[in-house]
């Protein structure tokens, strides 16, 4: 039996909370969320589902200290997670987060991690960020694949997705039906950006053992040529229909890293791949792609028996047992 | 700096001990093989290379307790390989091994695997069976992408590989030229058998948490239908081109594994796939597939850095940080 504190009833949080509990070892102790409208509902109903006896409190009760593991899925950014990562270690509480920043800050915000890593040391226990992107398919899948080559000379990495299907907060991240000079507006005030391309590549280069000169990353839309109803309103020609990032990693004056990030609706040939110029050359795909909301919860449901086999400390899916999908039941 | 000895300078062994120089942090202090042809030569002129000043021993020599690790590349036999690991464990060393049986032994050699733990943990230090099969395309890399699976149904992996290119000695363990009696004789001894499949049924199977009933496992040659010149020797039309193995876990009377290993001259499409049947599915290719000696010394050569770091025991590429390329050199 394994206790958890699930802190975050967002979307992705709810998704994430409900994948941990059709584990049959896990076993919801404590619900934590700040939104007033949230404060005081059970937990299950939150989640659309019988209730589960567990009331939602604004900070960590009493009873999550009964916990071995918080699963945080609050936000993206380290800076804002960060006094709740704290509190999870001072209760002992080992973590499993979503938080995209988190999945290697080591060189992005050196200081944070090098805090959140001596709490946890000091408490015995790991943290862990985790997710599909980042946090697997642009960044662990392509350090696995890496494993067997003798040489790498260039990984390039693709993520093509066609976000017709996607929740609606998520087209409207990606600025879909925006006229280039929204899009442009909220690119420069940050609100429209994929987070984690740089932790991505930060990820890569760790796992080769490569230093990093720079890395250089370009946002653009993906402008429709054509109108198109694919999305959750309609798209004009000439208005956005997604974003268009791509991170790309200097090492010795060369793009050692090529990360390329597209996520717009009425994407023709969505795909994952991964491609590594080496010894032997390996090219991997997926095609279709990873549907990204699924993933993310079930790596992050997947992790909470790798996390408490880790070592303490902050650590990265470079250094966790493989979360594989331990505890799924078959199908039936 | 990590000081190393190699144990087994046959045609892999070379291959990986010279995967494992080629990064600078290795030194090599000590060289063991029983090969009376091998012992007193310099390792370095085994390798085709310059001397290195280590001269290959029957036994571990005294130098080897200032190593760290051993690279262990004898045999697929974890019978036959159990004193050299014992051997090693008693003097302090890591190991590495290409042992195709110790990939996964918990389930086919349960005594053997839980006194290799033993002695290991003893010892302080890890313990690692890995290559590119068993150890890489048919179990780790399928567990790795069932991660980000809320629900898994059924595995299957295919590894169709053309071994036109491949080394004589592989070509003759597949049974190219074989008529088929002479085929089904080598096939009932034993000598034709790829080794690993039921350990990677058995991998995948700890990977998900699930129980399995039985591990079935067929062999049969792949018979040429036209008169072929793509080996090392003609094949006839009526000859066996290659060898086609399934193994299939059985979990709750359903077929639930499916591992398909083909390897034969002039076959026209290799590939290494993995389709999961679950939520999401996911089909990974990698087309061409990749190339077995390549790997199995790459991995076992950036294996060496993650197995100083894993938890002391006998481990599996479960519960050991991501080999990667890591030490590997950017090439020119």
């Amino acid at each position: 039996m394994t206790r958890i504190v699930h802190i975050g009833f967002g979307p992705m949080g709810c998704r994430t909370l409900a994948c941990a509990l059709e584990r049959p070892e896990n076993k919801l102790v404590a619900a934590v969320d700040t939104d007033p409208a949230k404060i005081g509902k059970d937990a299950g109903l939150l989640l659309g589902r019988a209730p589960l006896g567990v009331k939602v409190t604004p900070e960590l009760p009493a009873a999550a200290r009964r916990a071995r593991v918080a699963l945080v899925t609050t936000t993206s950014s380290l800076e804002a997670a960060l006094p709740t990562l704290l509190a999870c270690a001072k209760a002992g509480l080992a973590v499993v987060t979503t938080c995209e920043e988190l999945s290697f800050p080591w060189r992005t915000q050196p200081a944070l991690a090098r805090r959140l890593d001596r709490a946890f040391r000091a408490a015995g226990v790991a943290c862990l960020g985790t997710g599909v992107n980042p946090g697997f398919l642009m960044d662990y899948l392509p350090a696995v694949l890496t494993s067997v080559c003798r040489r790498v000379e260039k990984i390039t990495v693709r993520r093509i997705q066609d976000a017709s299907p996607r929740r609606i907060p998520f087209q409207q991240k990606i600025g879909v039906g925006l006229t280039p000079a929204a899009f442009r507006k909220k690119a420069r005030d940050g609100s429209l950006r994929h987070v984690g391309l740089q932790e991505s590549v930060d990820f890569i280069a760790a796992a080769l053992g490569w230093r990093l000169d720079t890395v250089r990353e370009t946002l653009k839309p993906v402008i429709a040529e054509a109108p198109t109803a694919a999305g959750y309103q309609p798209v004009l020609a000439g208005q956005a229909r997604g974003v268009e990032q791509i991170a790309r990693g200097m090492v010795g004056g060369r793009e050692r890293i090529r990360l390329h990030f597209r996520a717009a609706v009425a994407e023709p040939d969505p795909e994952d791949a991964v491609e590594i110029t080496g010894d032997p050359a390996i090219v991997s795909r997926i095609p279709g792609g990873v549907h990204g909301d699924t993933a993310t919860a079930a790596i992050a449901a997947n992790a909470i028996p790798a996390v408490l086999r880790a070592a303490p400390g902050l650590r990265t899916m470079l250094d966790t047992p493989v979360p594989a999908g331990r505890g799924v039941q078959p199908m039936v």
